[in-house]
């Protein structure tokens, strides 16, 4: 990758308001957050071609459908702005597609800048390309924004609960945070906006084994907030919840079904199962965009990945010496296995907040919110 | 510590059949295997004298109650070789009883042996205090036995169930392998009388967080053991159960309450729930040692250790250079919280595998197998 790396070492501040992505001073280069290399370094990128766009992507400095498809839209935008014409156009979207092949994000937002630029002469491509990934930028966190809106009267009812006394305990898993989109994100965008409006909160942040995004990104992004959070391993949940020290849980997901089963990573059916057990609310929090309204029963019909065992057997951190390095945690000789996500049944859910308000996880709760969908 | 190290790398083999602790060929000292280079490297350590047995406690070179207790009465007869004065019984035992304070069979066998030997004229302390520990430890083993004995019949009643087809895939939590007894261990005991009696199995290895007891020393004790396994993060488990994946669940327990609460590792609720969930039959393992007559509700009345955020924080594993170094998971700036235990409750249990039977997890089921302690 070309990208200008600009890199500070941690403790840092991530520009305020917190975005994942951002236009660069020149207004022609685009700038991200390298994700590879938090929670321990904070170094920025200056994506200034296709090809840096296309590897930020493929290296996953940038995560999480929504940001994906944003740094895509400008990946259009940098292509275009070395070869404007229709051959130019056709090579930096097969490019992009090429990255992530299975993101849905991904392939809309290409085709949406590729719809918009075809109908122009060639010299105004790349700044309609680069106003629009902008919009499609703005809009991922008006979404989010929504979902937050939506989601706050459900920590306010905590916090009322409570007697407005001592703090709101909020449990997360993984990262649905303003990492995983371009701002608020989605599990966190109730939590931000809580947190805004003076609610006394403290998040635990489940690591979520194996790849840790819950004690990499979720604390660090939390952090960068001022939201008071406290990092578990993924084991405690249910010890919290018996003791009353969890008020609600808010997840997010990858895909969820019409009947409102959540496919999201590995142990969120855990986390529903020891809050149902002890009466602790379950909400997920999604852009209706995951929502497969081809699909109802989740735990048959959702698709689950196994990926690289070694996620399992070993982990990177930072050493002693502030090296970033990989270690290994099994036995030479033992097997791994890896799934990646798992089903939570609508039945342990007790709503899902998206951007048009909360619905209950159910056939007839989704579709009361998106008739026209059903 | 002056324990004379035998060390090679891994892969090795402990020797057969396993055990944690033996006496030495010159009939004098003790070897025991340094848990805390596993499953890295296997090491043994001849313990010589008194304070290389209060060391090897101390830093956790052997864990597990009923190890710590026999290496704890073979401290005693390594003590007493040097001073079998009155003076010398007072001198081992206090420096063994400061070892691990809350351990109950540490202070139960110093306080054995102590009792034993001050009968005896000093000069045939030593041997007699030596051989006293050689039968505490057969006792155990033999404890252990049985719990294998009676759970058999459980993982025979699993490969039936299936029509004796594939294997039987039991899943298990932390280690409670014969790594933390002396042989045989206790939740792992009937899975090795099961694969003694051909049964076909396969292990999952829940890694246990934050310790990694079930990556490190589970998986590589079933390994030793030649027993077919799969590490998995501790996310895993609800997952497999919903897709048939496990047959039973076996666990150890650190403290059971008299109507059949179950205290053990941090996350077995998790496991329990899931288990119910699905209707897989939830197992909990352990010697009648472990059962608190005085407790009934275990939630309420068993305290929860703990401990040093950094177990969360932080994570040791084999770097690429062979060396076993700790690496920092979490953002500098991240509290973390560290609860060591939780308690599944008696109605997640389906029962108790005990050293005399298997019992309902209530307050009749263990009455009934222990009618004189009730």
């Amino acid at each position: 990758m070309s990208a200008r790396r600009r890199g500070r070492l941690a403790p840092v501040s991530a520009p305020n308001p917190q975005r994942t992505i951002w236009p660069g001073d020149d207004g022609r280069t685009v700038v991200v957050i390298d994700q590879t290399r938090l929670p321990h370094v904070f170094e920025t990128l200056d994506l200034t071609d296709l090809e840096d766009a296309a590897a930020a992507i493929e290296t996953m400095v940038v995560r999480g459908a929504p940001l994906i498809g944003v740094t895509a839209a400008y990946g259009m935008a940098l292509g275009l702005a070395a070869d404007p014409s229709d051959d130019g156009v056709a090579a930096a979207s097969a490019r992009l597609l090429r990255t992530r092949p299975t993101a849905v994000n991904l392939a809309w937002a290409v085709r949406r800048v590729e719809e918009a630029v075809t109908a122009l002469a060639p010299a105004a491509r790349a700044a309609a390309a680069y106003a629009l990934a902008g919009e499609i930028a703005d809009e991922d966190a008006a979404m989010c924004s929504a979902i937050g809106d939506h989601g706050l009267p459900l920590v306010e009812a905590a916090w009322e609960a409570k007697g407005r006394e001592g703090v709101v305990n909020v449990l997360t898993h993984c990262n649905a945070g303003w990492l995983a989109t371009v701002e608020w994100g989605t599990a966190t965008a109730p939590i931000y906006k809580a947190f805004d409006a003076g609610i006394p909160l403290h998040v635990w942040v489940d690591e979520t084994r194996p790849r840790n995004q819950g004690a990499s990104l979720t604390a660090w992004e939390l952090g960068e907030k001022g939201v008071p959070h406290s990092v578990i391993v993924d084991n405690a949940g249910g010890h919290l919840m018996q003791h009353g020290m969890v008020d609600l849980c808010i997840v997010g997901s990858d895909r969820t079904t019409a009947a409102g089963d959540v496919g999201n990573k590995i142990g969120t059916y855990l986390k529903a199962l020891a809050a149902r057990d002890n009466g602790v609310p379950f909400y997920a929090a999604l852009p209706s965009s995951t929502i497969d309204w081809t699909l109802r029963d989740g735990v048959a019909g959702i698709p689950i990945e196994e990926r690289d065992p070694a996620e399992v057997t070993a982990i990177s951190g930072m050493d002693a010496g502030g090296r970033v390095v990989e270690v290994r945690l099994t036995p030479e000789a033992s097997p791994a296995r890896n799934y990646a996500f798992d089903v939570t049944p609508a039945r342990l859910v007790t709503g899902i907040i998206t951007e048009r308000g909360v619905a209950e996880a159910s056939e007839e709760g989704l579709a009361s919110l998106y008739p026209a969908t059903t």
